[in-house]
């Protein structure tokens, strides 16, 4: 695992708290999300707890269910 | 997986792509980053022929070792 190095919040936990973000903002919760993404409600759950080592392809599900690009949910 | 969903480039390939020209820009060979990277020469080159579904730390290491964010290598 990669450790966050100082003050810089690494990758996964800011994937966390975007995809957190960009949830709430659409009023969605974690099961709806998961639904539209195909994924599990709490596979969901542990990915926005920063627990998980999220893969590209279930990144872009995401971003995709968002109707986002993968970037809008890796921005700093 | 995700394929694919018609002319846009999905985020795997997008991901090996910018991974294979970011590393040349550099004049790093796959070994040489693997190294810095601490990942396995030949892991390398499969993620930068898109074969592998990289996890979201292992882009942060390999963004990291060309001193770049993680955004710059998931640009569209």
């Amino acid at each position: 695992m990669v450790k966050s190095r100082g003050p810089k919040e690494n990758a996964r936990l800011r994937f966390a708290r975007n995809l957190r973000a960009k949830r709430n903002e659409r009023r969605l919760s974690q099961e709806e999300l998961a639904a539209i993404a195909g994924l599990h409600r709490t596979y969901v759950g542990s990915i926005e707890r920063g627990e998980r080592n999220v893969s590209i392809d279930n990144i872009e599900r995401l971003a995709t269910a968002l109707h986002l690009d993968v970037v809008d949910l890796l921005a700093p």
